[in-house]
Formats: C-alpha cells, sequence, structure tokens
C-alpha cells in the first residue's frame, strides 16, 4: 500500500500547493501507520511534518500515551505537540471528543499551504455510513467522511480512506511499527465499536465484498450529493426575493425540488428542519389560506408567510405597544429596537417639527399620518397594509410622534422632504 | 394501522381514479394481511378486488399454497387465480424469481385504472437497503422499493411500506388471520433471510429505532433521487448534439455533473456501466488526444469520439471492404446494411448512369468523386473528411460506382440533382 498512498497524497500535495502537513497522532495503529507513510513522504522534500496529541482527559493512560506518541517522534525527528481539551462527561461524549478534537487541531492550520491529515480509513467510512442510517440521517450524513475537505485556514485530508483496516495491520507488521490498544477500542458500549466487533463481521463473513462494495455505494451518494448541492445553489436564488422565499416561484418546482429548496433556504439561516416539520411548512404555511397569517416556530426562529413569500425572523423582545418615550434634541434614546438622537445637523430622516413634545411610539396603528409628498392623511395602519409591511414587523417600527399625528416612520416615511425639514433623527438599529 | 392503511389507500385510488385492485397474494401472513385490508376497504364501493397466485413451482408445497389462497379467496368472494412461471433453477433462483412474477402479474395490469398491489412492508425495505449496499448500487438502488409506481398499462402499488412486520402480525392476529409459513422464510441461505434473522435483530436490539430512522434515510436518497432525475432531464439535451454527446460542452460542467450526465447519457441506450469502466471515458476517451479515434466497448456497443463528440454505436456485422456487387434495373439486391432497387420511376437517389455496369462497393474510399452541385472531381476520402463522417461509419456507407467513377454514397450525395437524372435508386436500410 506504500507506493498507492505515496503517488495518491503527492498528487494532492502538488495540486494544493501544500508545504506543512498536521498529522492528528493517538499512538493506535491508524495513526502510526499514517506517521510512518508521510515520515517516509516528506523525508527527501520541503514539506515540514508535524505530529498533534489530543489529550481527551477521559482515559488513565492518556499521559502515557502522548508520552509513547512523543517518544515515536523523537525516534523519526518529527515536531510534537500535546493539546488538552476539557470535556463534559455526562454528555454524548463520542460526539464531544469529536468536535473539540478538530477545534483544537484547527489552531495548527493556520496557512492555504497547511493540512490537517487523519487516519480515518475504509473501515471507518463504512461505520460512519451504518451510524447515519441509525439515526435517519439525510444524504450529507449518508455521504460519510470526505477525501479531501476545506479547514480552518487549510484543509483536511484523509489519505487511508481507500484502506481497509486489514491492509494498515500488514503494513504496520511488515514495517515492524509500534502502537499502543486503547482500551476503550474493545467497549462494547460505543456505537462505532458495537458495529466493528459484532455487526461487521457477521456481514464480511457471509459476504467477503461487503466492505468494499457499500463504499462504492457511499462514493455514489457523494456524487449524487455534489450534484444536488450544485444545482440547489443555482436554484435557490432564482425562487427568493432579497432573504425571502416567494412561495409562488417555489410551487413551480416540482414537489421534491420544492423541499429541497426549502430546506436549503432554511439552512442559510443554519436551520436543519426534522421531515415532520418540513411537512408542516408546506401544509400549515403554504398551504394557510390566503388571509391567514401562519406561523411556525424553528430553534430560536420563527417562519411566516406574508404576502405570499415566507420570512425567517429572530425570536426577539418586542418593544411594548403604546409605550412613550420623550425625544428631545441631544438627548440620545436607548431602546430594544436601537438608538435615537434628534439633531440639526442634517443627520438621519428629515423631519419638520414645532415646539410641541415629540415622543418614539411602537404600536398605536390608529394615529394620522400624512407622509411627505403624499396628499392624504390616513391611518398609520393604513399606510403599512399600502407598504406590504408584514404584520409581526409592524410593531418593531420605531414611530414619532407630536400632537396625536404621526410625524415619520422610521425606516420607511417622514412628514418633510429633504428642502422642508428642520430637524433631524439619527437612527442605529441594534 | 387499519384506519391509516384505508385513508392512504382510499387516497390514491381516487388520485388515480382506480377502479380495479390486482392483489399478489402467496398465502402468506404480508399478503393475508394485504388481502384483508383490501377487502374491508373495497366491500361498500365499485371497486373490484381481484387476487393471482404466482405458482414457481419452486416448492414441494407450491400446490397446497395455491388451493389454500384459493379458499381464503372463496370465503371472501374475492375472483382468484393461479398463475403458473418457469424457472431455470441453476441460476440466481432470487431474482430470477422476482422478474418472472412480476412479468406473470403485468398482464393482469391491462388498463391505467388497475393496480398491481403487493404487500412489502418497511422491514422489506429496509433488508432492500442493506442489500443494495451489499451489491455496491448507485442512488437508484439505494432507493430501495417505491411506494408507488407506474407499471405495465397501470399502477404498482404497496400500500403497507409505512407499517412493520410487527405491525402487521399485530393486525393479523387481531382479525385472527389464517396464513401459512413458507418454509424458505427460514432459511438463512437466501439474502434476505439472512439478514432479517441475524443482522436486523443485532442492530434492532441495540438501537430500537432503526429501522424507523434508517427509513427516512431512504426517503431522504428517494427525493434526493429524484431531484437529480428531474435535474439531469433537464441538462443532458443541453450537451447533446443530436444522439451525440458533445464533449465541449459536457467539459464545462463540474466533475461530478459531467460524469452524472455520461451515465444518463449512456442509459439512454441502456447501459449501465462500473465506476471503471466511467473513469476510462473520462481517461481513454475525453482525454485522448485530438487525432486519436479512442475505442470503448461496453455491452455490445462502441462508443467512440470524433470531432469532439462520443458516438454510441452497435457492434453490427461490417460489409466487406471492396466487394462489388453488380446492381441490375429491377432486381432487387439484399446486403447486410439493406435493401437496394435500380428503378426508373423516380424512386430514391437520383442518378445519372451510362450502360456500362454499376457496382455497389463499400471501402474503395480512392475513387474519384464530383457530386451534383460540386466543382471539383476528388478522391471518395477527401468528401468524406469534409462532411466529417466518423472513420468507423465510413464503411457501412453504400457507394454506388460506374466506370470506376462514384456515381452516389448512399445518403450522402450523388452525381445527378433532380432534373439532370435519368435513373434512381430505392435504399432501404435494414
Amino acid at each position: 500500500m506504500s507506493s498507492e498512498f505515496t503517488v495518491s497524497l503527492r498528487q494532492h500535495i502538488q495540486q494544493l500547493g501544500l508545504n506543512q502537513l498536521v498529522l492528528g497522532l493517538s499512538g493506535g495503529l491508524d495513526s502510526m501507520v499514517l506517521l510512518q507513510l508521510c515520515h517516509q513522504l516528506v523525508l527527501d522534500t520541503d514539506i515540514t511534518l508535524k505530529a498533534v496529541y489530543i489529550h481527551h482527559g477521559l482515559s488513565a493512560n492518556a499521559d502515557q500515551w502522548a508520552d509513547f506518541c512523543l517518544q515515536q517522534c523523537l525516534k523519526r525527528s518529527i515536531p510534537f505537540e500535546v493539546q488538552k481539551v476539557q470535556l463534559n462527561p455526562t454528555a454524548n461524549i463520542e460526539a464531544q471528543a469529536r468536535t473539540a478534537r478538530y477545534s483544537a487541531l484547527a489552531a495548527f492550520v493556520t496557512t492555504p499551504q497547511t493540512a490537517l491529515l487523519t487516519a480515518h480509513h475504509a473501515d471507518d467510512q463504512l461505520e460512519t455510513l451504518l451510524l447515519a442510517l441509525k439515526r435517519g440521517a439525510g444524504p450529507a450524513g449518508l455521504s460519510g467522511i470526505a477525501a479531501l475537505q476545506s479547514f480552518a485556514a487549510g484543509w483536511l485530508l484523509r489519505p487511508l480512506l481507500d484502506f481497509s483496516r486489514e491492509q494498515l495491520e500488514t503494513f504496520a507488521k511488515e514495517q515492524q511499527l509500534e502502537w499502543i490498544e486503547d482500551e476503550s477500542n474493545a467497549d462494547s458500549r460505543f456505537d462505532r465499536n458495537f458495529l466493528r466487533l459484532q455487526v461487521m463481521p457477521l456481514l464480511q463473513q457471509r459476504w467477503p465484498a461487503f466492505r468494499q462494495n457499500a463504499l462504492r455505494s457511499v462514493s455514489h451518494i457523494q456524487q449524487q450529493q455534489q450534484f444536488v448541492e450544485t444545482q440547489l445553489e443555482q436554484l435557490l436564488p432564482t425562487v427568493m426575493h432579497g432573504a425571502e422565499l416567494d412561495l409562488k416561484l417555489l410551487i413551480a418546482q416540482d414537489l421534491t425540488t420544492q423541499k429541497l429548496l426549502v430546506r436549503r433556504w432554511l439552512a442559510l439561516t443554519g436551520l436543519n428542519p426534522s421531515t415532520d416539520w418540513l411537512e408542516r411548512f408546506f401544509t400549515e404555511l403554504i398551504g394557510a389560506k390566503a388571509d391567514a397569517q401562519p406561523l411556525l416556530e424553528l430553534d430560536a426562529y420563527r417562519i411566516r408567510r406574508f404576502a405570499d413569500k415566507a420570512y425567517i425572523t429572530e425570536v426577539t423582545e418586542a418593544p411594548q405597544a403604546g409605550v412613550l418615550l420623550e425625544l428631545k434634541p441631544g438627548q440620545q434614546l436607548n431602546t430594544v429596537v436601537g438608538q435615537f438622537l434628534l439633531n440639526s445637523e442634517g443627520k438621519g430622516t428629515a423631519l419638520f417639527l414645532t415646539d410641541d413634545p415629540l415622543y418614539l411610539v411602537f404600536g398605536l396603528f390608529s394615529l394620522p399620518f400624512k407622509p411627505a409628498g403624499e396628499r392624504q392623511n390616513k391611518a398609520l395602519k393604513q399606510w403599512l397594509k399600502l407598504w406590504a409591511i408584514p404584520p409581526w414587523q409592524r410593531l418593531q417600527l420605531p414611530v414619532l410622534v407630536q400632537n396625536n399625528q404621526v410625524v415619520a416612520v422610521l425606516g420607511l416615511a417622514s412628514n418633510a422632504a429633504e428642502d422642508q425639514a428642520n430637524t433631524y433623527i439619527d437612527w442605529r438599529k441594534g
């Protein structure tokens, strides 16, 4: 496997222009094989190789393993570091350790010419697939471990992904490598170990080609997933209107495409809904009557429909309706929706004011308003409807009132054009 | 489960406008549950229900099972038929039995208002997924069993796909159904039984939600697959030129898309290449030098590149180069490439002939030719090059020769325009 490995990793190094490899070293068989192969590869080159041991503090033996890794690196004159991470022993330890490990390793990948190398192999890939099925993952999860991906400032490479655990063992014996056995590898309480020790041998014994074939399926899924990503990336903007999803354009697509587009639109905000939630989006939000104001919650967000568009808004503290806050020239007023400063320096929205007290209010939509350039005086609620302001946004609008008459709706309209103004209000959202 | 089943099947019946249900009945638990549910559903309707037993001739008990099915249908006044199929006991029996079964059942689905119903359930779906992984299937195979698909003249419906084997068993006991146990269901030599009896219990015991979650993954894959199909269907014509794949347009796409497009282009001819073969398409066919004439074989087809296009041709018997076949007026001449009939009735390609013997030849590309409307007399090979005829097609072209001069290249050019002709040749490919 040595020459196959070398050819493939050299190709990556050349294509990505790498000059530094950072190896995540645990001292186990897999990473010792990777260390040895990388050591051989960089010997006659300008590429620097460095190994990092992540100390999870989980095993009583961790210090001893760190020391073993140090000795192995000294023997090969490879720079070595130990990085400690903190874990909370009550929560999902496997997932937590993984997250902490990668975030600690990211600190070593500080240039585009640096790649982190991990020792994941074909058996890991297959276990990942079965674990993805176990939790009902979508195609991204089923795609499993990537052979190459961007990571921190540089790259993350898994150069052993095409080799089986068995091939790694053979190489380790041939090269008379030393490694340590992590006692937790035999612990079936961990899902991965259960698969490795109980499920895979059963499948592999009946179908010797199972691993090899199933990995071909994984690469089909990866390919499919990449294609879908590319296509959705091009398609999504065509059904969006600003940040909103245009439901009329959306439903012109076939149903499957609609579902994938909604998922992707939500993903822009970091949201990943369940299948059931997605069904509700279609029945309760899209399927609602035209005059309804449907609302769905998802994590810390509200998803609503208004005038054939879907909006995502954060669940934020709303200003209290009707409260009057007096605004005085030169005094900054801080509220939930932002800072206000009345001035005569021409900063902000143009206003024409009398000497009467000026109030900042929220709500009070029945007050009359005659925006500059408009002929009619109408209740504020009629203007908001005319301007197609979604109902849930209305209470967030700062309204200026003087003498029971609206002077301005900040961000939308005021009672004076620039050449009629005698005062200004500078509003900074936040 | 009865009401859930009824609601869902009624919806399908209404949406598809069905008036006849054909049930594949084996007498086993699954299909007896389906029989009972369908029986209850059609009782007060105009929908006719019919049951068909497929007699594979594999089990010594098959006659007895057929009789059991008959009795069960008689009890419920449901029309019943036995259909025998022939199998070859040496080849893959499971796959063969499936193909034979569906083709026998197709004979009962003769109108768009008819649906075949089979009793596949959630456990079958999951076993199908694992078997797809075992053989390294692509997303279409991993998508598993469809709940609804078009079939013969009508439809194929699997109304039990959302229910587990356990739910079916509970229903069967509640309803005091009778069923037969197929002794082959306990035979671990069959892959499905191995999964059902040995693998699934192991997974299900550790992760009680395994089946349910993995089925969610399957439905994600199905959705993904549908989207990909839709997108490729729109994309493929944009990189084709007639029946050929335009390689210049193809390589403007990203690599993943290129691969999926090549797969789909080959699928138009019913071809489904391996991953390795597809790699060769890119390295050997697309990657070949501009003046090379690369050729790949796949099943009974040849895939070649010529002038930036990829061609698929069937491996056919080629005419023997240079053989002279004399053509005489009124006598039909039969060859590998078709039938020829010289006539004066104005049928076919216009020719101007002398009284000298006329020959049909293949090859002989050095003979001179002056096509009607052209000023120059050039060697036939120069014309073929000018007309951009792919080299492998050249030997298939019927050439007419008189006095060592080309008179016509059938399908491409002749020595006479319509108003100069004194003879015609009618050519029927075949």
